[in-house]
């Protein structure tokens, strides 16, 4: 079993949700990148629980400390360690769930893996706590790739059945990325989110959850980098993003849309601008041909399945008793973890790009 | 740039379309296993051109030599290469694309890439050919897990618009696998071949592609297997899977049909049969919880973009020249892929598979 | 860049010596083991500074925090993470070196690979403190090997020119093993403990430093483990031992006295024990032959180059004036690392073992 | 098991003595590279058996055969594959080592690991024979390092008891490296060959066989590469030479000298010449300190171990009567490997430096 990911930029991370701490050790990074701690804990901070009503009420003092691999914020080269020291847990509210195990969570097949040593107290190992420290550590990458031009920006592309508009795959401004990284509910068209958050708080009043899809979007990134057959970059990008909890699907560009289309409609032809620069004139590819990108944005877009802690009565079975059983899962929990995830989509999407031009 | 994939079963993979040979060295295979060629050469039968005819005529010599790491057809725990001497090649059809990259193809990011030093012919490494060790070291890898009761089976979920059945993801019976495999044309739902032949035959005289999508299932696989985050299943099939050319999208069990539904819908709640066996009422996770399988059969679909090599003229540019242009492809070419790509599916998530139990 | 090594038990090392903390994520641990926390400390008490007149009187709080990866010192298979804060540091002692790099040092590489940004004090990610948690990983997996059976043990093998006895690498008994972990001088045969520690002595009142060997050896690993060519068991043992500071050299058996012998000497003859099992009659390849382990002992000798910082004043350049300057090295220094070092081969050695049988 | 080695440049070693070919892919070349095969085969001319009487007089006919990666000789930055097809095999030869394993080799433990799947023919994939594709890769991988300025360059540095002189490590000049690789017999001390001429005759007439050492030097490498910890130069060299049959020892620059030296003698001085370039006034470090280049040589030694193969009458065991047993090893073997392996410690040398600098 590995948490860790990457070739020159490789992280590893630690930590279960009411453990000690969690954290991340990030090591490859450049030397004398000088970090700004505000846009790191900004980032976070779109992450955290607490701040939106469609998300968990619960607090977490998600402030990192890093241990290593910096003199005066700035990156010596050597391997940077941040923690996170978990402090609002309530370990109680999970003692039922370690013989009876929650449908839709990992907790079952975690139990046969690791013959029931696993942290079952809030997800443990498997909790989306630990994608604290991914943004994190997503937050750093974004900062390097910021100095190059490279802007990686994501959106709730739909909650339920309630659709965003999708980014223009061949224009992505400057505005629009501006405008979703500040927003708290980030959308391409905010006419939808009153009707987002009423998926939201409808399923939360049945006690109950809900799905959603985000896109990703990364600009400034030039053609040439990937490679064909397993150093593709939907591969890289697609084992990252379901390293993710709560991830089942990805699809780059038209996605799953292409296998409706023709060719004819589906290959992007190429073009010179005034300038000389190639640029394709659609971009049902997401930017990506052959494992490799031909200068136009990445896009791409995940499923994210509805959050499995619900509050309703669910069959299951007791693992003690090896008879058929009903659990009520306690505690607080997010009815949509959509919104919250958005700026993990966008991390793991940074980590994976300063990766693979490093 | 590397070809590799797998931390216990490595499979390295070598070989341009039109250059001498292609072939997989696979390291890391169980000693003592015997292999059956005949069935090595059916899974390559099943992969080849010239058997459909909604495939390309043309026919290739697809037979594997094998120059290591069998004894009497036995493994013997060294690394076992396997080499396809490429024969009917015909390099002049592929003239004109060194300086006008084909749309939708590999073509313009490699040139970039490699500096234009690339192997244009035939697709050169990137080509849909080099998919045939794939098949032959997915071919040794089935049998292996043949023997501990895991089956991979693939079937067309859709060409175009016309859609095939998909598995019932909680009973894949041995007799659906057996009518799959025996299939020339793979559907769970029969009835609907005519009207896929049709989309193929009228894209075909349209000298238009036509994509489509695939199911996979992988069955017998106990609970257990797999890990959290970066070692989750669905990271590592979909890895696998984005490695073979044309695949632009995945979703493991209902996919992006899980964002649509509320939490009480997609949780797959927990029985025990009367053995005392757990097993879950629904599989929506596709089998897999948390990057872990929880014993259920594993499903996902994969997007196949539609064959980018039509006979239409395309606008594209003129490296050369730094113009404008338009091309025409010449040459013989599959107007849809999805047939063929059915096989190498299954040999990719069986390697996989065998990686992951190794 | 990369502090990490291992493929099923992966450890990642961070920190600097003057930094906030230095610690150690350990990924891939067996769940449900339990740990001796008294062992552990133990042992890394043998690393620590300060217990022996010679090695440097300055005193480390090496006390480690494990933030994860247990629940009631059981480990549950998630990655364990353990932080040792740095509290005893004198930063001044290092004010000159940043533009005089020492001899012997890794300063002036590192400034070279880091242009400038690496942390310098107390020889920053290179200093030999780093060690410590690589001491705490190597005593868990030492806990998980003890209850296989196999024990790593390593004793001084020379200071300057004074030898101690090599082990008898055909019977190393419980006895010797037991006698060397308990000891403050681990030395086969104690009456050289005099003559070596006037070595060290002689040299500290010079001003001077000083090298030595160490022998470690591997008991109660069966045969069969490691593999051909880069799997073979020399290389991964090497690899490991050259991440220790200090290390120049490494022979497996007789080593560099092999390469003076001829066949019939070397050669170790295979025999049957009274009880059907397999020996040999010596042991001169050190337990591995074509990189698998025979089933007898594994030895390996490693060279430790004397302490590179010295008190007396020493040729080097000065960075800032571009001109040659000297340099005399403040602070506190041990006169020779050999002792301390044994234990961490015995950590290193034991991390490498449990990686290579999980 | 894994025959593969390498990061940014990965090789892939597979086949067997006396099975149907045996070969390398390599992959991550840079493109564009136009290769000179009249180098590679010179390279592995010096290698092959039957070039000078201390060696066995069996002919290989190594000519390799690439059968990807290349369009006119020049890397295309697809994998390379070359394939070298076995011919003159006796495997009659070694009928009898199937029950009885022979002394200091692989055998034994091979039959272990493999539960005696392994193929026993010649060795197998332990046999020296696969070293032939490790000196094609590093032919190749010379020519690329040779345009950055960069040679590596081996002698005989012992041969029994008679030893040549070192590099002198802080002046390796053109003219010694020239004489070395033109030498059917390479020694800086050229008065050394008879002596060393005369042990091996020796040892072959009493039917016994005889080791050495092996010094190798890389010139033209700036400084700034490698790393500190795991990834360091010594332990990528390391892991790289182990995997070479027959070594059992390495040390780098004055190596096991140093733990005998103080660190006033040990400490190579650091100065700048006077075109303002940093040099260092001794090399006792081998040109590698923290891990890390400093800009001097890289300097190291090798101990190659007597060949195992005699054909005297050695005491072993029968594996099927489960007796003790004597066994005479028939055909034709090497009396010393040591001149042959000398371009083989130079190829994998290269091999390692390349892919640090890719």
């Amino acid at each position: 079993m590995s948490s860790t990911i990457g070739e020159k930029i490789k992280i590893s991370i630690f930590g279960e949700s009411h453990g000690k701490a969690i954290g991340v050790v990030i090591d490859g990074l450049p030397t004398g990148q000088k970090l700004d701690i505000d846009k790191i804990l900004l980032e976070m901070k779109r992450r955290a629980p607490g701040n939106d009503k469609t998300a968990t009420p619960r607090k977490e003092a998600d402030f990192p400390e890093i241990l290593s691999g910096i003199v005066d914020l700035t990156t010596t080269g050597a391997p940077l360690c941040a923690v996170i020291h978990n402090t609002n847990t309530k370990s109680k509210d999970y003692s039922n769930i370690k013989k009876c195990p929650r449908p839709g969570h990992s907790d079952y097949p975690a139990f046969v893996k690791y013959n029931g040593f696993n942290d079952i107290a809030g997800g443990g190992h498997f909790s989306g706590r630990i994608t604290a420290p991914i943004v994190f550590a997503g937050a750093v990458c974004k900062q390097i790739l910021m100095e190059k031009g490279i802007k990686v920006t994501a959106h709730i592309n739909s909650i339920g059945s309630v659709e965003d508009k999708s980014f223009d795959p061949c224009n992505i401004t400057d505005d629009v990325i501006e405008n979703l990284l500040n927003s708290s509910f980030p959308l391409i068209d905010n006419s939808k989110e009153d009707a987002m958050r009423k998926v939201v708080m409808d399923a939360a009043s049945d006690k109950d959850s809900v799905g959603g899809t985000i896109e990703c979007a990364v600009t400034g990134l030039w053609a040439g980098i990937g490679g064909p057959m397993f150093d593709g970059i939907e591969g890289k990008i697609a084992k990252a993003v379901f390293g993710i909890p709560a991830m089942k699907g990805i699809e780059f560009g038209k996605g799953f849309d292409l296998a409706k289309m023709r060719g004819s409609e589906s290959n992007d032809n190429f073009r010179y601008d005034e300038n000389g620069n190639v640029y394709t004139q659609t971009n049902n590819c997401g930017g990506i041909l052959g494992g490799i990108t031909n200068g136009m944005p990445i896009t791409f877009k995940v499923a994210v399945k509805p959050t499995p802690s619900i509050a309703q009565p669910q069959d299951t079975i007791n693992l003690e008793t090896k008879e058929n059983d009903v659990l009520e899962i306690k505690g607080r929990h997010d009815p949509c973890i959509v919104l919250r995830a958005v700026p993990v989509i966008e991390a793991i999407t940074a980590i994976t790009i300063l990766d693979l031009i490093s």
